[in-house]
């Protein structure tokens, strides 16, 4: 039997404000935010500080995940939600926390890639 | 000035034995396994078992992540590897790394897509 998950969003954030890329605390707590604004279930996280700047983190959701890893020397982001669709379709949530996503870094220059999987 | 981090892969990985997709133990240290034996760098894990069955993990690498959702009511799991190339070039070790996990779920029915990002 065929199954198709959800969509999953990749993107490329350019031109970012490279304090915001310097360090997860501000973008940790509005994925929080954003997490309970949507009703996603939040399973656990894994979020890293390099030295010298920059910083990647992981969301992991019974619905799938999101993932970011910055590049503050090339203001830069790369950006995933994948959102499945078990119980019912989070498509909409997962477009619309991309675009919160760009919103927060304050960002109109991006590549947007969305994967039905 | 524009920058590409590096090769994304995502597979849907079909027709796996059940067994395999209903608890994450094995897999687990399979993933561990590999990212010691390509001299990748763990920065965390997040794995969790669903009740009746199926897993979601991931695992944050300094070189970006590995990602696994599993159905086993559908024989399906969906896999993601995304190593940025820092300081040396990983695509080669993230194509091994999705062999090296079909192999593991010892299944040739999958659908691949490599996003350069």
């Amino acid at each position: 039997m065929s199954y198709s998950p959800g969509l999953h969003l990749l993107a490329e954030l350019k031109s970012v404000d490279s304090n915001l890329l310097n360090d997860f605390t501000e973008l940790k707590a509005f994925f929080m935010d954003r997490i309970r604004f949507y009703g996603l279930n939040q399973l656990g996280d894994v979020f890293h500080n390099f030295e010298g700047g920059g910083f990647t983190g992981m969301v992991c959701l019974t619905e799938s995940h999101i993932a970011i890893h910055t590049w503050p020397e090339f203001n830069l982001a790369t950006f995933d939600v994948y959102l499945s669709n078990y119980q019912k379709d989070n498509s909409a949530k997962a477009k619309s926390l991309f675009e919160d996503t760009a919103d927060f870094f304050n960002t109109t220059d991006y590549t947007l890639r969305e994967v039905r999987r």
